[in-house]
């Protein structure tokens, strides 16, 4: 027989859901959707301006366009026919080690960073650790970019956090690594995945969970992907991962 | 060859990313989720009130404990050993038809119900639109529920609609509908699904794509399901859908 | 609670496995795949003729190179590091309507067109109603091929199911509706789906079930595409649908 | 620019397609499935006796009713209104480490063995690798099973297998293991999943390819579970994962 077994995040009885332990009617209009992800992921309510961070970081990471292979991978399920649900899994299925991975394995690899520097200056704890790091052939996640070389998200995501108090060590040792790299003429910044795998690290969270945080973020771009794909588009097309241009609304800001 | 392509979601340029027109980075703290999920999918920034519910219907939908198949497939798949994306896409392709798929299909009735009743009395449109479903052996989707008989997050949502001004005719319709149910002694209250059918239909949504809000809706709570399996229980158990308990913080207030 | 369920596919019991009441340890190395995978489909086992001719079928959908959809997607899902299983998933997700569907579709509308000629002679049964498909503007499925006219898998599947006396009226039919394209000047040979269809309709497989029968005939294809893209290529590759050649054995024969 | 790449598995030109250089309208008819898998994982064509061993491997997992994960999964998905397609994937992405993962683990396993075993005694080489697994807290794979003690389809794999001459030095040493567990007092038989890790080794597939053998076997089980899921059951239903029981064909012997 199958056993009894407990859950931790959501209680449900009858006109009642309580997301570890908060009525969930309470929440919506008093929490915001920052708030309710860092809930329900860590199992307490943040202050408003952690949630508004983590808004800005879910923000950040809502779209990147046609390169990504998740919005690829989402269009040619969904030109066979598929469903929005199985398209948009397909696009899901594809946030793994090398593509939103960045953000666990950056935060990761500036914890081994800070155990390593312990109470050393951060710059030579920094360059010890990127020579330890060339030594055993490794590579340093989530700093450079294939497209971006001044990820305008990066700027906009510290200067965030550095207002909600969030930045830590963790941001520290990034920008520690950043400038090492400078100094030995690589033109490496700080990528987003890079920026968002120091913060959460900052807030808390446990890098496992931060490529969660990434599909939390990215799902609306894959809806809005797969619905294009499903009424702009014929069925079977051949989609190439690079021959694709933009036609949506010219660049506009925001007042 | 594949042949050039065009999209009008995101337009990706060296150290430039904008969603719909606006650049990404100008997004970031000023436009909440709410808002970033509502411009992806329709086009246009709305304005801050429908943020605000906009994050309200994301934040009532985030979770349902461990009843819905979505949480019971993620678990199931990620107790065989998968990684976090396989067993959050397994939820996600539960979210169909009969999973979520009520908010859709009671936008398309209330919206057939509207159309019928042209000018006539809503009432008197619901009370023949409703006799016309039985005669055709159809069931109104959105009312009703098998847990809850008052759930409280409707009677939230339709608070937070009316004040962001966003009650239309398809929120008059729903309770138009509930009232023709009560006065024949039928207690099918409009559910959650119902109601962010209805307010999501009075925002103008297309009915295809709401099935995808609830997609972003829910992922928050797959992760935290899926780690949880992860962290907590022993790989390949048997899950049952039905003999499991809540163990995570007792009932607390916001303040 | 959960109800209690039954199932008619395999019993378990200590130390026996039944599928549809036969000892699977008799069955292997009696029953070939194609008698086995026809018993566990359809409830009984076939003739030898009918299993050898399941096998034929199987055999020529294992794979189509890297043209296909299904490949495309489960090798950029694969790219991004998802384990085995879930890229051979992302394979099978772009199984629907228009990759693979042909084969239901193609029997479903042979099957209206059957009922349509009654006891009328074929041919002009077929012309018939291929004017009213025109008519309705449906397209007839199973017929013509983007990349082959002459598909050498379809002549050999008809020349070993007449051999194996399981051609009956879909697959007459599937050849009067050739043959009125033929007249009219139409180029639209049955391809190798429209014989797969007619020939399964002809062996009593319901519709619905025939689309299985493709995804159990191409996940050996989709596991070596799979393979090759983790054993060969880099991650994150761009994976362009068409500028790909196949650099495999040489041409060579059976003898 | 995507890159111009290479496929080794199947050549596709107008009106040919040749999988690892073979015309597929010579393999059908011609080439059983087990020889055809066996040729696109491997790219060689076995011999006949082979192909024959490979069937028995596939029929003896084709399935194992509605206990395992990848059967409820795929159930669970097909309650909600999923199309077979995504319902059978869902049940291929609970192929991992802990459901089939032990032909893989099991086949490693026994490769470690033989290599630190090398020129010396088996019985004494799979002695001192148990003590050595116990030691470092590691558990064999392939041997034992939570139903079945006395697995008849491993005795009869064994027997092809030895028919083929195809048993060679992981078979012998799947047995030594099992010999010692027994005369450790510990009732640890070799497993079909064992015996299949061991004949594959021995026939020299590598172990990574392994677990998707178990998918191609595994398939047709997977649709007729979501097809039994589709015709017999209601929608959301709750489907416990032990409260089920057979109602299918009764006992029958093959002649």
């Amino acid at each position: 027989m199958a056993d009894t077994w407990t859950t931790a995040v959501t209680e449900i009885k009858p006109n009642s859901v309580r997301v570890r332990g908060y009525d969930i009617a309470d929440l919506m209009g008093s929490s915001n959707v920052g708030q309710a992800v860092y809930l329900i992921l860590r199992g307490e309510l943040p202050d408003a301006a952690t949630g508004d961070l983590m808004e800005a970081i879910i923000v950040s990471s809502i779209d990147h366009g046609a390169t990504p292979p998740s919005v690829l991978a989402a269009r040619t399920v969904a030109s066979t026919g598929a469903s929005l649900s199985a398209s948009v899994a397909a696009g899901i299925m594809s946030i793994n080690d090398h593509h939103g991975g960045a953000i666990t394995n950056c935060a990761l690899q500036l914890g081994e960073l800070l155990e390593a520097a312990g109470d050393a200056d951060l710059e030579s704890g920094a360059g010890d650790f990127l020579d330890g790091m060339k030594a055993a052939g490794r590579r340093m996640s989530g700093f450079g970019h294939r497209i971006h070389t001044a990820d305008p998200r990066t700027a906009r995501l510290f200067e965030l956090a550095e207002a909600a108090g969030a930045c830590g060590r963790h941001v520290a040792a990034a920008r520690a690594v950043e400038s090492i790299f400078a100094a030995r003429g690589k033109a490496l910044p700080i990528n987003v995945d890079g920026a968002i795998g120091a913060i959460l690290a900052d807030l808390g969270f446990e890098p496992e969970i931060m490529n969660g945080l990434f599909m939390i973020a990215r799902v609306p771009g894959l809806v809005a992907h797969v619905r294009e794909e499903q009424v702009r588009m014929k069925p079977m097309r051949r989609i190439s991962p690079t021959d694709h241009a933009y036609d949506g609304p010219d660049a506009r800001s925001l007042d």
